[in-house]
């Protein structure tokens, strides 16, 4: 049974855990959309196999899939990852999930945002979203987990970072931008999250980084290994298209404190050359009028930072860069504790997100 | 984690617990397809939603619904029963749903059988059936339970009765049907059950209830009380279409014996009167080549013993009968510990089944 509580999670003594914390398992989301996942989405469920696949090895692991393809994903997913039918708009499960929140009594509830397909009308990603906009229900009656709804906020869970203990990193590109909650005053987006993340301090960066079609997610830009200590994209070459985010972002937190005092400890991670899609590649993209259009010869941000910390492990976003083993050694000095794992998933950058955003951590409370 | 275990249930040490035993819930499926359902769906809808009303007040309710009535269905559901998302061929949880089964250590692991809706293209009531033969496998997986794979072997909930002592009653009309498991031999029929039911003994009445569209599902002829007691479906007029297979259940039932060699305390319940479908109804149903015809006049089998034993209480079907309270005041005296709660559910009998039907319990190991 999963009730809607009629409080905020900060009311009630529940905070989002940091993604570090101990996980319960993972939740993902079987790609099919053939208007933005070429060759009828195959190399991507391949790339969405091999991630299941390695999550399954550390803690457990559930994809969601359509009735139309849940015979298919069944039979290749390994035995040990659950599969349970979902019908969504399209995946991308750290967007549209809940965010689960913890108290320290052993007791978990979610949190449900509004969702529009990152910007709705003004500039969003498809049309309709309607189904999506039920996930996080969905998953929480799954669950059995009481539910705060927030449906009156939009918001994405790329478009945050916690560090479990009041702090959170957002950008004023995505969570100031009118495409997410048209006029809502400042003031009452920080409301907002601190209610319902349960924040202390919210540190505002200006932009994401250039070609992400979110708007600016902050999950491409930076993330925390641990309470003060953040890993952050970055680029050397000043002509880089993307030194003057990153740098402008480093700038900021390195002049801030989180919300207990402390300073940042900032970890710079190279991020790999531009990617474009290839005209091959293109080509097997379903054109329609209901999603945004795939160009050949279009720039995709990518990095490293759009990793994912699991129990045990952290998997590293791969693309066949000569940076690659570079961002495995920094992140396996970071987390000495954990294995790291890398898999390569150019496949999924192609449709402008990676690891972080095709994940969603359940916390164990 | 649901893992498919080769071996057997009886192998293993699990047993299928008599209906009357604690269960963790409920399972039930949104009624939707409206060459089945008259009007929409919509008088079979109301009925679900106060069959799991009343469910939820006694224990778990889970109702599995289509993406398209998901939203329809988790509005007009309370609060308190668990809505998930499925794909189905069409209602009748009982019959397509796995049997669930346990060990005196706590475990509890799944029965997933084979499914041809009643018969598959020798008789059955639809086409295709393919959603259908996932919903074991698909409740196993949203519950963590591991599956024994039995698709090899055709059978229904509604065509089994079982003590949970090792007795076993089934019906020979059904399950040595041709259009069950072909040229199956009986003793090879009779391992099966045997081997996922974990039964010591089979008694094999010869006939279902007259105008059962299952091919006669014994749930229409008696249930098991409690272990040596069983109510029967009952009829005194011999010239009522029911009265020979009813005499001939109560014969055969009076000369056994169960598995632990008790003779069984048999409680009569007198059957409604033959229901009918209205032309008014009729009309309300979708003309369909892929689903068994609903005709006006047509006769349905009717009775108070597809009812559904839960926690606390009795769910007993009442048609508006002038033998309702009847039923209610003596399955009130069989069940001194639980309440009884009359629902009436003509609507679903026009579809031909009731509560028993529309219901999957959950045992507590």
């Amino acid at each position: 049974m999963s009730k809607t509580i009629k409080s905020t999670p900060k009311k009630d003594g529940f905070r989002m855990p940091g993604e570090f914390e101990p996980h319960v398992g993972s939740w993902l989301i079987w790609p099919e959309r053939t208007d933005t996942w070429r060759d009828g989405g195959k190399p991507g469920q391949k790339v969405l196999v091999e991630v299941a696949a390695a999550i399954s090895k550390y803690e457990k692991c559930t994809v969601l899939v359509s009735a139309a393809q849940y015979e298919n994903a069944r039979a290749r997913l390994p035995e040990e990852v659950r599969v349970i039918e979902m019908s969504v708009d399209d995946a991308w499960t750290q967007d549209k999930g809940p965010t689960f929140v913890i108290n320290d009594k052993g007791d978990v509830r979610g949190v449900h945002w509004g969702w529009n397909a990152w910007g709705g009308l003004e500039g969003g990603l498809y049309f309709p979203w309607k189904l999506d906009s039920q996930v996080g229900q969905k998953i929480l009656e799954i669950e059995d987990v009481d539910r705060y709804d927030a449906t009156h906020f939009v918001v994405e869970g790329g478009a945050t970072q916690v560090d479990g203990e009041g702090t959170l990193i957002i950008t004023e590109q995505c969570n100031l931008n009118h495409n997410r909650n048209g006029d809502m005053p400042k003031e009452e987006i920080e409301k907002n999250f601190k209610e319902y993340m349960n924040i202390e301090k919210i540190i505002w960066l200006k932009r994401g980084m250039v070609f992400d079609e979110t708007d600016g997610h902050v999950d491409d830009v930076c993330f925390f290994v641990r309470p003060g200590v953040i890993a952050l994209s970055w680029v050397d070459d000043p002509k880089h298209p993307q030194y003057e985010v990153l740098n402008e972002a480093y700038e900021i937190l390195s002049g801030e404190t989180d919300a207990k005092g402390r300073k940042f400890e900032i970890h710079k991670i190279h991020i790999p050359d531009v990617l474009h899609i290839t005209d091959e590649e293109n080509d097997g993209i379903d054109i329609s009028a209901s999603a945004a259009p795939r160009d050949p010869g279009m720039s995709l941000a990518v990095t490293y930072i759009n990793a994912y910390i699991i129990n045990g492990a952290v998997l590293v976003p791969q693309f066949g860069d000569q940076r690659d083993k570079e961002a495995c050694d920094k992140l396996a000095e970071l987390f000495p504790d954990r294995d790291i794992v890398p898999l390569n998933t150019r496949e999924w950058s192609l449709c402008g997100g990676n690891i972080h955003c095709m994940t969603l951590q359940q916390p164990r409370p």
